[in-house]
């Protein structure tokens, strides 16, 4: 069975979030299953996935309806404390990309 | 240093390409690092960010500047052949995304 998100027919948004861990893991664990529990419970989230190599870098892809939808998310307030959290603590290096998902296709079954 | 990809400013298009890896090793690191070295000579190639768990399950996000650079690279002989042997041998399950990035930030230094 595929562990990779099943998304609706494009048009839909991307958040592409790739990070580069620090040394530190106290609370890391914790924290990101607790932001993708609550991303999965806001409205027009579609799915997310993710991957994080030895070498310490990562990226997670969060699906999203619209806009509108991540702009909610980024203004909930345990994201807000989550994402300062990581910026001080967790992650050494990190860029974030909107992204507007156009076409796709691929083999999930 | 960061290993993460430093683009210039958005818009620019990106490729999300998640997958699932089978058990079959033989050949696929070979591949792997040659299309990435590969498409960094292609024309608007900007950037690769790529990450794979002990799950086996994958994300590789190249960027590019224009959609017709990523139409070019998919008609490249020798990419087509590894998507095929992908297909066939390396790779369980896959989506491929074809999406506009229109915002970014981050902290790379």
């Amino acid at each position: 069975m595929s562990k990779l998100s099943t998304l609706p027919p494009p048009p839909y948004w991307a958040v592409i979030f790739a990070s580069q861990r620090t040394a530190i893991d106290e609370g890391y664990g914790d924290m990101a299953a607790r932001m993708v529990a609550l991303a999965a419970q806001q409205p027009g989230f579609l799915g997310v996935d993710s991957a994080r190599g030895p070498d310490g870098l990562g990226i997670t892809v969060s699906y999203w309806a619209s806009e509108a939808d991540i702009a909610a998310w980024r203004q909930h307030a345990e994201h807000q404390i989550a994402r300062e959290t990581g910026r001080t603590r967790w992650y050494e290096h990190y860029t974030v990309r909107v992204a507007k998902v156009e076409r796709s296709h691929g083999r999930l079954a």
